[in-house]
C-alpha cells in the first residue's frame, strides 16, 4: 500500500472534547458584527473608556527603563509590584504572596477548575450564571448544579440544601453577568453563614465590582470568609480587556497548586503587559479614571431604561434596574421565546443574547427561554434609543 | 457552635492536583538567581537580542493607529493579519484558518492535552523530552511512555513498537530541549513512515528551529504529513518571550475543538501584543534580526565547546555539539550523579539543570542521573569560561 492510499490519521478526541462547543454568544456576535447592526449582545466595554494615551506613555517608560526585563521570561506568580498593588487595593487583609496574576480572569476559572474538579464533581452555580465559567469548568467534566436565585441573588436555603459534597459554589455577587443583579447585604451574610456551617468552598468572581453607579456594593464574600474563598478579579473593565490581565487571591494552602497549574498553562502572563498596567495605575490613576467609566455607563443605563419605559408599555416585557456593571436583564411575556425573537430583531437591525445559554442544564426551561440579556455599554445613547425601538417592533411581531 | 469555632473550609483537590508539582527547574532557578552565580541552568534567551527600540516604535504605532481595537476584546483565533503572516512564513501550504494564536507555545501544549488526552491515554515522548510538555500533559492524567532516542533523534523501530493506541507522539525535532540534538533527515523520513503506517498522530514542537548556526535543519514533520500533525511555534526565541505569543497549526478537522479549548482557557491572547508583534515583523525585520541571534548564539556555543575542551579532559565528561538552539547536553562518568554535583557547583558559583527531570518515568535510571543540561545563551563568553572552569573543579571533587 502506498503512503497516499493510507487512511487519514485517526485522531482520537478526549472524552471532554464532546462537551466543548462554540460559545453561543460568540456565534451570535459573528452575525451581529454586520455593519449597521446595533448590538446589545456583546459584553464589550466602551472603547471610549480605554486610556490609550496613558498606555502609550506607560509603554515608553517600561521599555526605556526596563525593556529587557519586560520582554524576558518571568515568574509564574506575576510581577512583584503589581501583586503588591493588587493586595493593597483589596478591602481585606491580603498578603501579596496570595495573589496570582492570570491571563484575564477567564484563566482564573480554568485554573480553579483544574485544581478542584474531577469528572463528576459537583459544582454549584447561580441561576443563571456566567457562560464563560460554564465553558471553563466543562472540560473537567463536573456535574454543574444550579442554585435557586432571584433579584437579590442566591437563595441561602437552596444553597444549603445542595452544599453537601460540592467542590465549590461559583458566585458573581456584583452586577452579575448576565442579569446585572447585585446580591444584597442580607443575602451575603446568609450565604457566608451557609458556607461556614456546611464547609462549602466559595469561588467569588468580581469583574464588575468597581462599576457601581450610585453607591459601592456590599463588601466581597472573600473579605468575610478569606480562608474559604478564592477571589477572582480583572483589569478588563477598569483598564482594558486587550491586555488580558486578571488575578486571583487564594487561601495560602491552595496557592501552590494553582501556581503549578498556571505554570503548566502558559508559564506566566505577559511581563510587558503587567508592567504597563502597574505603570498606568501609579499616582491614583484609577481613582480619577474609574469615576468617568461609572458616569458614562450610568448615563447609558439611564438611556436604556428611558427607552424601555417609552417603547415597551403594553408588550408584556419586564426588566430590572441594575445598579452598576454592563448588563440589564429582561423577560418576555410567558410563552414567547427569545431565541425565536433574535432573527426578527436582527432583521430590524438590533441584537441581544437570548438568556437560555446562561442556565446550567436548564436551557429548555420555559422560564429560561423567556429571558434576554441587554448590554448597555457598547452602543451610544442615540443607538440605544433606536435599538430599543427596533426591539419593541420585533416583540410586537412575535406576541 | 459559633462561626469562629468552625473547622477550616475542607477544600477537596482534584485527583490531578496530586500530579502537579513545582517545576524542578524553576526551583533550581530560584537558588541560582543569587547574585554572582553564573547560570547555565535557565532557558532564557539573551536579553541583548530583544528588539526594544522596534517594540517601542511598534507600540506607538499600534496605539496611535488602532488603539481602541488593540485594547478591546478580540477573536479567540487571533489577529487576522498575524495569522496570515504566520501561515505565509511556514514552509508548507498552510491556510490562515488553520492558525491559532496562543499565549506562548506552552499554551499550545495545554490545549492539545485538553483536546486529545483522557485519564490513562497513552502519549509517547522522546527520551529525554521537554519538561514543560510533561507538566502541561500531566493534569489530563495520561500514561506517558518514553521512546528510545539517540543523538540523531527518536528511533523509528521503538516508536513503531509503541504506537498502538497512542493518542499522539510529542516530538521536538530541532535543537531539542534539553539535549540540543537535531533529528536527521533519515530519522524524520522513518518517523513519518511509522506515523503514516500506524496512524500515529504527531505533535511537533518547534520553538528553536530558526536558531540554526551553519545550516537550516531538515524540513518540519508537519510539512511532510500535515493532516497527521499539530505544529507548535513560538515568537519567544526570535522576538521576545515576555509578550507570551506562540501559535499552533492544526489539521482543519481538529481546529474547532482546539479553538473552543482556547476560548475557555483565556478568551484570546492579548490583542495589543499580537498587533505589536505583527507590526515589528513588517518589512523583513526577522530576516535581518534572526541572523544576528544565530551569530551570537553560535559564538556562545563555540565559547562553551572551547571551554569544555580546555577544562574537562581527564574528567570523564562527555558532551555533544549542538548545531543550533540554546542547549548543550553532557554526561558525567558512570556512577556520578548530576543532582549530587549541583550543590557543589553552586558553591563554586555555577549552576546547571540535572538531566533526570527530563526523563518521563525514568528519573531514577542511572543513565538519566548522569546527565546535565547546559544553556550557552544566557551567560556571556567570559562567564562561560569562568563557569566551565568552576564546573570542572566541582566534577573533580565528586569523581
Amino acid at each position: 500500500m502506498k503512503a497516499n492510499d493510507l487512511p487519514a490519521t485517526p485522531w482520537v478526541l478526549a472524552r471532554r472534547a464532546a462537551r466543548m462547543n462554540p460559545s453561543v454568544i460568540r456565534e451570535i456576535l459573528k452575525v451581529t458584527e454586520r455593519p449597521g447592526i446595533i448590538s446589545f449582545a456583546g459584553g464589550l466595554p466602551s472603547p471610549t473608556t480605554f486610556p490609550v494615551a496613558e498606555f502609550d506613555a506607560a509603554s515608553r517608560q517600561v521599555l526605556a527603563q526596563d525593556g529587557p526585563a519586560a520582554l524576558q521570561y518571568a515568574a509564574s506568580e506575576g510581577f512583584g509590584p503589581l501583586r503588591e498593588h493588587i493586595a493593597a487595593s483589596l478591602p481585606w487583609k491580603v498578603d501579596p504572596a496570595q495573589v496570582l496574576v492570570t491571563t484575564g480572569s477567564q484563566q482564573g476559572l480554568d485554573l480553579v477548575a483544574k485544581v478542584l474538579l474531577d469528572p463528576g464533581s459537583r459544582v454549584l452555580v447561580e441561576t443563571p450564571t456566567y457562560l464563560g465559567a460554564l465553558q471553563a469548568f466543562s472540560p473537567m467534566e463536573p456535574e454543574v448544579v444550579g442554585v435557586a436565585s432571584d433579584d437579590g441573588g442566591v437563595i441561602a436555603d437552596d444553597l444549603a440544601a445542595k452544599a453537601q459534597d460540592a467542590r465549590f459554589f461559583y458566585v458573581l455577587p456584583n452586577f452579575q453577568n448576565p442579569t446585572g443583579r447585585t446580591m444584597t447585604e442580607a443575602r451575603r451574610a446568609a450565604l457566608i453563614d451557609v458556607a461556614k456551617r456546611t464547609g462549602l468552598p466559595l469561588v467569588e468572581d468580581n469583574p464588575y465590582g468597581e462599576l457601581w453607579f450610585d453607591q459601592a456594593p456590599p463588601a466581597p464574600l472573600a473579605a468575610r470568609h478569606p480562608e474559604g474563598t478564592i477571589y477572582l478579579g480583572s483589569f478588563s473593565k477598569v483598564l482594558a480587556p486587550g491586555l488580558r490581565l486578571g488575578f486571583l487571591v487564594a487561601p495560602p494552602a491552595l496557592y501552590p497548586k494553582l501556581l503549578q497549574a498556571k505554570q503548566a498553562a502558559d508559564l506566566h502572563s505577559p511581563s510587558f503587559n503587567q508592567r504597563m498596567a502597574w505603570q498606568v495605575m501609579q499616582g491614583d490613576f484609577l481613582q480619577r479614571h474609574v469615576p468617568r467609566i461609572r458616569a458614562l455607563y450610568k448615563s447609558q443605563r439611564d438611556a436604556m431604561l428611558a427607552a424601555l419605559d417609552r417603547e415597551m408599555p403594553g408588550l408584556g416585557l419586564e426588566w430590572n434596574r441594575p445598579e452598576g456593571g454592563m448588563f440589564l436583564w429582561a423577560r418576555l411575556p410567558r410563552g414567547v421565546n427569545a431565541v425565536d425573537l433574535l432573527p426578527r430583531a436582527v432583521e430590524r437591525g438590533v441584537a441581544f443574547v437570548p438568556g437560555a445559554a446562561f442556565f446550567a442544564g436548564a436551557e429548555d426551561d420555559p422560564e429560561a427561554l423567556r429571558t434576554l440579556r441587554l448590554s448597555f455599554v457598547t452602543a451610544t445613547r442615540e443607538q440605544i434609543d433606536r435599538g430599543i425601538a427596533a426591539l419593541a417592533e420585533a416583540i410586537r411581531e412575535v406576541t
